[in-house]
């Protein structure tokens, strides 16, 4: 290591170390060991500090997120817009340094991670949408993204799960443009990892078809990494995982065990290591002239190779006007113009069809028309009905299966690494639209990505068919109970259950259109009837009175399969001598969105309500005064034979609705949407 | 194969081709390509059909449970509490052959299947069962438990990361008793498995310290696969997983396609299997009575070897009377007497302290007198408190870090695995209390394992510490806001929030006598006082008055860290001249079971009441008229100021509880627990 690339990894460790004793709360280990590795990437790669949405950047993720402290420090280092002052404001409240990397709060950042495992899966669904976009749109004399992607991760990324289905999906897709670092410290927070993690991790990945390298000093031998890199990125064909042996905590009197992970270094020890590596001991957060002097001079070369891209890039749509303004357009966030028009609307006079058919209805018309759409299942694509008739598979062109400008990934049964691929797929940018199909019920496997999509502003979507005990015959292990109250109690989660067609072009309209909300779009199996008046525009509200009476003496508010049954149970009400308004409210946080007046004119004063639903009651008090659901596992058996079972039938809300208005009688009912704060 | 053994296997694959046929619905494939494995495996199983919880059984694990048709055959065959007749029924409504293999539904199915990689990983758990409890009682003249654990997993089992991470674990704790069939049928529900699943997984396993064999021709070779496992339990300390190359829908027409995985065979192609086989093919469910002479031997060997094991083990309780009646006691199903003296009791004198650490002190105080409890952490062990002084790591002697007697499991940060483990412990018997800890919000990545011991009914608990944005600095990837929603959503799961050292004891009190509904335990990382007025018995009721007013102006309901501040503010509350009850709420699903007298005598009607929890809102208008809470994400910061940033004071309740008093101010208040129906 030359004299100044040692000064500025430990310039980088410092700085990390200073900002979690500053908080005195933190992760020094991590960055203390990693920071030559964290050097050695980041001086090759592309950025723009200033720009840090730039397209053809190469990507760095720190799937190891509690170690944010180095990823600070390289920011702050490179001049993004983060400074030493947001280092010494490290995870207080409203500081641009929280305690994992957040990608709303931190410019540079690209994924948000701490929960372990997610950002090198992150990273693979980065790697997918680079070698997408560039199928798509490079030319042999520009490519608009020739990037890489480069993760560092930790051992307890490599024990979940969710980086072993990604991982091994990476290896199936030869994704070439994807290098990740393992941080072998063999250190976690049980103390050594020999009491759990014993596993041959090479060889495991050699078995995902990853390309290994080993650099055995990762502490010191940056020319080590260096060349590591250079291997990596001559291996096209196959994802790269650099072994790196490091020592956690680097140079702390303490390095090499656990007590270094997730505390701060005590005084002395800090002190001892600026003496040692030649700081100031009494100074923090120093970053000495000469090294910034040459992180400015690593930017100056960047800025120059982003010149030459902008020249190229302005060559190419002047030689590619059609294909350039749709990768404008795309880099602009904005979608095709009158996409919206290929939705398709219905009447009632239409046959009833299942709503995931419906599904693949919007798909068929809109994949078309809108290339930044490109989805996947989790190996249920013939159930879940998301590939599109004539569609290529993203795949390696070698396996004879398709290419990568494909537009449908087989994602396997792996619903947790789908959903984290998603996450990194939207993260990437240039508008993707990306959607993963699976049953509902199995969304929960991936509810860790799915929070993080939330968490993080990614508009992904979740093509969650067989979404109710409608599904039948399987049964309860895979029957919906919880599901949508789990999605709909999580912040900025779009869950919606369509009853018809227009309801499911609505919730598409919703998803597509999104710039930083999942959508989870909750399918039946069964067929369901039109609805007379349902409308992509009032479904478009989140929630629309589809029977209306003047003076109703109750109002039925529905989702889904069970809509239909409650407009038989009104006109059933109704030759009994009672007025039963229906509402259907496909989509709480979109209706929750709406105007109090409106909502009122939907969930009125004065009138009892009762909800439909066949799964947890869980939530609906939000929005009626009695609920008919299902607080119990379903059963397997033919479909409607359940329904009838639990009495999810005109007869069977009816009766409940008479209960409520009885129940009622002569008292003052509030619409539940008013609350005193 | 023998001329007896073909028939046999074909009575099998018929039984269970005509079972699908019969209910037009289920997975033929599967069955006919597995049925000479499974044969080979039954054949050498050591069971009691009419005593299907014997505890020396070895058990046989369906973890592609699709393939339920031919574990329910077995079952009819060897005579299980199952007939030809419930085959005929199977996925009807009610029948006792569900879609998937529902331990609570069918006599002899060990654990419910279906959600793809549960079962494999309930396997590892049965195993680590069966290593503690033998390692803990086996005598060298009698061992009571000296069994095997068999699981069937299909490519999909493979692809989840749940199955990895429980596989990584078992061959780390060198679990020999465990013998797995990867039903290599290159088929999953996209088609071939080359689009989406190429990794070898011959050496994937190898890496985790798997014993690998591989019989090239399942569909056949009964010899072969016969061999393979007594090889298989020759090797001690490894796990062993059998490649059995099979042919999916083996006989059939269709025989290696997809068409054969999830859709009833044609009747011609039934027809021909029958004629091919020598059965007849108008006939369906024949078993020839060779056959079924033929699996009674089987069964009434089995009888001999149990009768010698109840001999022995009456020799071994007479021998050993401690040991032996301990033995007996757990095989009753009953706790220890008085074992409920040991939990801790509390006033509001003792100093506050983290209920994350009033659950270490119950584990230290119970553990001693219970030995059935075992539990671990995901490596968050400092940070759950999960392991008291002096324990002994349940791992293999040969590591020199602890022996298979321990009952401290080191999980390594695998959520989801130790989920699936944890509930294939609850399944072995022998009345185990297993409990798992790590942070609340990644309770979320095992929502798979923790439906399924729902479903299930495993006493299993999750110790869930870091409870809320109380944890302060590692911010919102970590903060939880959905989690308790989507617990309390899912049937039977008793969801705890104990608000202080009483309710902590009450939370445990209830996990520890549970027989049949999962407990998860939430915790705080920071300190809370003890109560006035709590005790463990009023919170064992799951929600009780702790500050009472004959006519309050408004009850302030709160759980957890929040009820001690809610105390405050009705305090606060009082000097400006309000009387403002308090309730404490630590478990929604015991309060719902007490007598709706009872109920009302805490939230009556009359009067407004405002719910008070630092996360979601969604489902507590279930039991208040007003809700605060944090319907978005948390923030990184200290503790303290992030409550104060979102108005978690005395003086933010206390503001809310006047909203609340005037907005009902003059309008009649129903209570929220008495609804139409």
């Amino acid at each position: 290591m030359s004299a100044l690339d040692l000064k500025a990894v430990n310039t980088i460790r410092l700085l990390a170390v200073d900002a979690v004793s500053a908080a005195n709360s933190g992760h020094p280990g991590a960055p203390l060991g990693l920071a030559p590795a964290a050097h050695a990437v980041w001086k090759n790669l592309r950025f723009d500090p200033k720009d840090p949405k730039w397209i053809a950047r190469d990507r760095f993720v720190l799937s190891n997120g509690h170690a944010c402290a180095l990823l600070y420090a390289l920011l702050v280092l490179y001049g993004f817009d983060l400074t030493v002052e947001d280092l010494k404001q490290f995870r207080q409240l409203g500081s641009k340094t929280p305690g994992h990397p957040e990608v709303l709060d931190v410019p540079g950042v690209e994924v948000t991670t701490g929960p372990l495992g997610q950002g090198i899966s992150n990273a693979v669904g980065l790697a997918i949408a680079q070698k997408q976009f560039s199928a798509t749109y490079d030319k042999p004399e520009f490519k608009i993204v020739d990037s890489f992607v480069y993760a560092f991760l930790g051992d307890g990324c490599l024990m979940e799960g969710v980086s072993s289905e990604a991982s091994s999906l990476a290896g199936h897709l030869q994704l070439g443009n994807l290098i990740a670092f393992w941080d072998d410290n063999r250190i976690s927070i049980d103390g050594s990892t020999e009491v759990a993690f014993t596993e041959d991790v090479v060889a495991r990945y050699r078995a995902y078809n990853w390309h290994i390298l080993e650099v055995a000093n990762g502490d010191s031998d940056l020319e080590g990494i260096a060349k590591a890199i250079e291997e990596a990125k001559k291996v096209t064909d196959k994802p790269t995982l650099i072994r790196l042996t490091t020592t956690i905590g680097y140079g702390s009197l303490a390095q090499g065990t656990h007590g270094v992970h997730g505390a701060p270094l005590k005084a002395d020890d800090v002190k001892q290591l600026k003496e040692k590596w030649g700081f100031n001991p009494e100074e923090s957060f120093a970053i000495p002239t000469e090294v910034s002097d040459y992180f400015k001079t690593v930017v100056a070369e960047n800025l120059k190779v982003k010149a030459k891209w902008q020249e190229e890039f302005a060559a190419y749509k002047a030689k590619y006007p059609e294909l350039g303004a749709e990768v404008q357009r795309r880099l602009d966030g904005k979608l095709p113009k009158n996409w919206a028009d290929h939705l398709p609307r219905y009447t009632p006079e239409d046959k009833p069809v299942a709503t995931r058919k419906l599904s693949e209805i919007v798909l068929t018309n809109i994949i078309p028309v809108v290339p930044e759409i490109i989805g996947g299942s989790a190996d249920l694509t013939p159930s879940n009905l998301t590939r599109t008739a004539g569609s290529t598979d993203f795949q390696p062109p070698s396996t004879g299966l398709g290419d990568y400008s494909g537009r449908y990934i087989r994602y396997g049964v792996r619903e947790h690494g789908m959903g984290a691929i998603m996450n990194g797929i939207a993260a990437f940018g240039a508008n993707y639209k990306n959607y993963g199909g699976t049953f509902l019920n199995f969304v929960s496997y991936a509810a860790g990505a799915v929070r993080l999509a939330a968490l993080s502003h990614h508009p992904v979507t979740w093509v969650a068919t067989h979404d109710s005990i409608g599904l039948g015959e399987d049964g309860p292990t895979h029957q919906p109970i919880e599901t949508l109250a789990h999605f709909r109690a999580t912040p900025n989660i779009s869950v919606w259950r369509p009853a018809d067609g227009n309801e499911v072009s609505a919730a598409y309209y919703s998803a597509i259109q999104s710039t930083s909300t999942p959508h989870i779009i909750a399918l039946s199996r069964q067929n369901l009837p039109h609805l007379e008046g349902s409308s992509v525009e009032v479904a478009s509200l989140g929630g629309y009175t589809l029977i209306k009476h003047d003076k109703p003496d109750v109002i039925i508010v529905a989702s889904g399969s069970e809509v239909s049954i409650a407009v038989d149970a009104s006109k059933k009400l109704e030759s009994e001598g009672f007025k039963a308004g229906v509402v259907s409210l496909p989509d709480f946080l979109t209706f929750d969105k709406q105007p109090l007046d409106y909502r009122l004119s939907v969930l009125p004063d004065g009138v009892p309500i009762i909800s439909v639903e066949v799964m947890s009651t869980f939530g609906w008090s939000k929005y009626s005064h009695a609920q008919f659901g299902l607080n119990r596992f379903g059963a397997s058996g033919k479909a409607p034979a359940i329904y009838k079972l639990f009495e999810f039938t005109p007869e069977g809300i009816a009766e409940r609705a008479v209960k409520t208005i009885e129940f009622y009688k002569g008292k003052t009912v509030y619409s539940p949407l008013v609350a005193p704060f």
